[in-house]
């Protein structure tokens, strides 16, 4: 609360669920940024300096369940259910924690609404990974869903709650099907593998290189998640999170390569991981029609990107 | 075990969870009458003299997880996955506490399975009730999946961690998506509601009467889980479970009043329940491709629940 000569002005409140993680900690800056005062709950090692730094006004670490959110999340009026693995192979070698993280944190908050802040916009953001294999190119939101993998397919069920808390319980929610997200301070992943990688000089990358996905950079991301927010409603609105071009992996470690001022051509073993598709591209019609737009571009994000990992690095 | 001449012929194990339940009892019955030595687990208050008649040589009250299965469910080759709420309209009063009982028990028993029973073939009892109001008669499995109720989402997601399990583990799944299964012992749903009402003399009952169900003898569909755990893979092959004809409300009132003795004539308020779906008749190609046939006319089925009816009443 702010007291401003005598009067009370009570922020306008969220909730950001696995807030310390890379896409929860963006999202919680959004919101601060946005104007509203920002409860943080999940796991993950966080000290108050950096949690402020990123928005929270709180943060507790604390299991998601309808009791910790009834203990820390105030009345918000949007909360973003950003808790979960995030990775493949966690959820291939734990599948059934990963399912307690991504699932069973998402029916906790849909409860928590339910019961005790039915006002309250519920945002999910859920991957691409629940499309598995597409047939097609630029993937719609009406395609076929057949997740290849123990995350993707929690990641559906995950889906599958919000619309169902949507139509039973009138729950306002939206959905963004996320395609590749970076961004500063993600060291995993493609990126970050491939700076580490470049600068110690290794050249030769897994993979054929003409792998194709979707790259948006994060603040991209989390200014769609806050979009999402204000269009949540019991039908349970769905849009892709993309740029709706894609670029292959080969351009991605080149670019890196160039902005990090490394000479030597990366080179590609050449062998398809099984499982992995072969490409991604994002109808994001929905998310244009909802007035948000790309704001740095693919050259722009990857410059930023080989920077901070320079800097990062000392 | 039994011994034999100084030999020990150790018995086939199975587990049925949820056993107390009206599916669960009747698959344990199945399974004890095909030759296996099945535990029980779950929720219910059952005598020994109760659970030993159904065929349970143990029955454990208590929760459904890893630990549980671990500590109770021996090294079974068959899995049937019973437990669950089983109505809808407590999925809508209790959501939450809905899924844990469906989904957290299949998830539960899908990943003991995986960590300590790898040959285990898992039987998952599903309901028409993930297609929702189907477009067309008769279903198919192939058809859309729109379930209408929490109780539906919650099988349906059931459903796709077991196939899950199956392309990521290689777990043997088989569903059996069952319709209205109906049998004695059954003390609530429609056939026991229209015997009390009728024995009480009421003939108005809600609904239009034209609303067709597809009608399975309990035994039928239990025969039709332990065909399924025969058919069980790592594609987890899915079937309806139905006779293959719908008969619609007033041909089942009116059935068992003849059967009751009862001459009065029901009649229908004619309106409809929203959210009920209007028609289910399944398409059984599948289970016939299994070599299952229905055993039980509806005809005879009514009169056994009737005679039955009457006899528990007194």
């Amino acid at each position: 609360m702010i007291f401003i000569a005598g009067s009370v002005l009570r922020l306008k409140q969220a909730a950001v669920l696995g807030a310390a993680g890379f896409v929860g900690r963006h999202a919680a800056r959004a919101l601060a940024s946005a104007g509203y005062q920002v409860v943080g709950i999940g796991h993950g090692t966080w000290l108050r300096d950096e949690w402020r730094e990123w928005g929270l006004s709180e943060w507790h670490v604390s299991d998601i369940s309808v009791e910790s959110l009834l203990t820390y999340a105030g009345e918000p009026e949007v909360l973003i259910q950003c808790a979960g693995s995030g990775s493949v192979a966690f959820s291939i070698a734990h599948p059934a924690q990963d399912f307690r993280r991504s699932v069973d944190t998402t029916l906790a908050a849909l409860d928590f609404v339910r019961l005790h802040a039915p006002g309250c916009r519920v945002v999910l953001p859920s991957s691409a990974a629940v499309y598995g294999t597409a047939e097609r190119m630029p993937i719609r939101i009406e395609d076929p869903l057949h997740p290849e993998s123990p995350y993707g397919v929690h990641k559906k069920i995950a889906e599958d709650l919000c619309r169902s808390y949507g139509r039973t319980f009138g729950i306002h929610v939206a959905i963004v099907r996320l395609f590749s997200v970076y961004g500063i301070g993600l060291r995993k992943q493609l990126l970050w593998d491939a700076c580490v990688k470049l600068v110690q000089g290794e050249v030769e990358f897994a993979g054929t290189g003409e792998e194709l996905r979707d790259w948006l950079d994060i603040e991209d991301a989390a200014a769609l998640l806050l979009t999402a927010a204000s269009q949540a409603s019991a039908d349970c609105p769905i849009v892709n999170g993309g740029t709706g071009q894609s670029a292959n992996v080969r351009t991605i470690v080149e670019g890196l390569g160039r902005a990090l001022g490394i000479a030597a051509q990366p080179t590609f073993s050449g062998t398809r991981r099984s499982g992995d598709p072969v490409g991604y591209e994002a109808d994001i019609s929905g998310a244009l029609g909802w007035d948000w737009r790309v704001e740095r571009s693919l050259a722009d994000g990857l410059a930023a990107y080989a920077a901070w990992f320079q800097q990062d690095r000392g």
